[in-house]
């Protein structure tokens, strides 16, 4: 199974809507197929897998990391499959809570006189799972709030200087977790002093997330890195009811897609609604790279689920640009508090990552 | 020497103006004295070690921490001492930088015919000397400072809550290093809003660290909870040469011990005179505990060898206090650089400690 958890964890950020599913079998002793879901989600793993182990599967046993499916969809059941190919046993980490599925497989395969094992190495399952169960739960994606500071919590001089705090190491490391989620967000605060790509880079050619943006009245540039890059990896702009007209014609030619949200007492967009608008798009991962201003409102609104910190040994003082915009507490309790995960060295740096004490990203 | 080294650590906070030294005497396989230096100074541990071990120390291994003194001060020499006691060999950690010593301890014990081993385990010798060597080097103490911040880099929400951001074990580990340091140092905005009492509590009866406070116009409060235990420990106030009469009359009379540092052009306290006094008054290792301002000078001036960061998992937002003021910065280029050299988790929350390029606290 923990092979067939790191084939899946492969398919991070790369198989949405559908959840990245590692399958394995094994016929007396020998790995006879081994399959991830195919980038875009489809075919599933357990029909690759079956392909390779050809008349192999018979009286073998697979290990598949989340519950085959019992539904007709765009791909036929791969319970059904499994049932067809002749495998004696099937060996699932973790049951899917998919309504359309939620122990049919499983059920069918008992059915079929097969024999079942579940919840061998949940955990790790439930971890590598996280995005697809939380838009399960919540109708909306997973979201990793990314903060690169300084060791005062700063990520700019006070002239906006921000390259560059941390180091290649932890600069890499953020690629490598570019590419495990399925989108990129950021403010527009950032998307117009950064001009950034948001692109996974340095990393080999690999489907590019979904590069999005959350600007009330798409008080953004209209020739971007971004808007220069549609063809590279998708620009959604997120953006309220009270949007200019002719910013949404000309950034909807410039090839990006136009997503409206609404907007709270206050004006503000509201970041419920853009998660659930982008969790019915399907997406299940979502990775916030600030600014500050997006970074406190989701926080404060308690739609972080995993916090990864990069502390620099260095020190901006009290006029940088904070890591985190206002949040308005009257009182300490009513700071948001998260749950330490790991801690560890990184290059020069330090990255520390929290979860909210509901998740287990 | 692992042994006489932890032995030595036990020391620290408790020797100063003399190095914490460790000293194990083995005859035949044997520990027959074993010693370090006794608060206060003095005894040294070799005079020590040797009483212990009596006869037994004829023919046997001396380990110390530290060359043995060879200069006749206010304990007549250890190297001397060791001859007389007819130990075959000695084995030291690292050479004794203090101008007096120098090697004389080293050629003295030679010249008796003792063999003598020295550079085993330097770098830990020098880990835990680093306060005595930094003093012996730069004439000032070895200088740590603890930051306790949110994940935001805050200390307190806009109104001054700070209690409790880090949990109960990052408390406890913070008396600790109080207590394996000489004195702790606050600045005049804390000792005011705060009113601590910054001595080592929860770890038994054992002598305190001096207290410090650092208040140009000895802008503190008369009856302080600082004031009210001079019995305890030491408070020594450090003012520049414009605080008014009459508060330093009346400090002095509450038990406060007053010192006078120069100014700089601009106003502020001249740091480096004032670490260069502290030196000279024989403290070793000072514990900064912040506030923000204070924390920020000594950063800017490059007076901060080591860094203690405690980081909760908590955020405050931009209006909290920020750990650090002001710094006035022109370009990230200028910002001061420290370098990693452990990070883990403390309870729920995480302990990066950060070095001055240069130190090897």
């Amino acid at each position: 199974m923990d092979a067939a958890l790191a084939l899946a964890a492969r398919g991070l950020g790369r198989t949405w809507p559908n959840p990245t599913v590692g399958c394995i079998i094994v016929a007396e002793g020998r790995m006879v197929g081994r399959a991830r879901t195919a980038d875009g989600g489809r075919p599933h793993a357990e029909p690759q897998a079956l392909a390779q182990a050809g008349d192999h599967a018979r009286g073998a046993t697979a290990y598949v990391t989340l519950e085959p499916c019992a539904h007709h969809g765009q791909t036929p059941p791969c319970a059904e499959a499994l049932i067809a190919a002749g495998v004696a046993r099937v060996v699932v980490a973790q049951q899917d809570p998919d309504p359309r599925v939620d122990g049919g497989g499983l059920a069918a395969l008992r059915q079929a006189g097969i024999a079942v094992t579940t919840g061998v190495c949940v955990d790790q399952a439930q971890r590598l799972q996280a995005g697809f169960l939380t838009r399960q739960r919540l109708g909306r994606p997973l979201v990793t709030l990314k903060l690169a500071t300084t060791l005062d919590g700063r990520i700019a001089t006070a002239n906006g200087e921000s390259q560059w705090i941390t180091g290649p190491t932890a600069r890499a490391h953020v690629h490598g977790q570019r590419a495990q989620h399925d989108a990129v967000l950021v403010g527009a605060g950032t998307a117009r002093t950064d001009d950034p790509r948001l692109t996974v880079r340095g990393l080999g050619p690999r489907p590019q997330p979904v590069r999005l943006v959350l600007s009330r009245r798409l008080d953004v540039p209209t020739d971007s890195a971004l808007t220069r890059s549609t063809d590279t990896a998708p620009v959604w702009m997120l953006h309220g009811p009270d949007a200019p007209e002719d910013k949404r014609r000309v950034l909807t030619e410039a090839g990006a897609r136009l997503l409206v949200v609404r907007t709270r007492q206050g004006g503000q967009l509201d970041l419920e609604d853009a998660l659930r608008l982008l969790g019915d798009m399907g997406l299940t991962r979502v990775y916030c790279e600030g600014g500050g201003t997006l970074a406190a409102a989701l926080l404060s609104a308690d739609l972080v689920d995993r916090l990864d910190c990069y502390t620099a040994g260095a020190a901006i003082g009290a006029e940088g640009r904070p890591a985190l915009g206002a949040m308005g507490l009257a009182h300490l309790s009513e700071a948001p508090r998260l749950r330490l995960s790991d801690s560890r060295s990184l290059g020069g740096d330090v990255l520390h990552r929290w979860t909210r004490p509901e998740t287990s990203a």
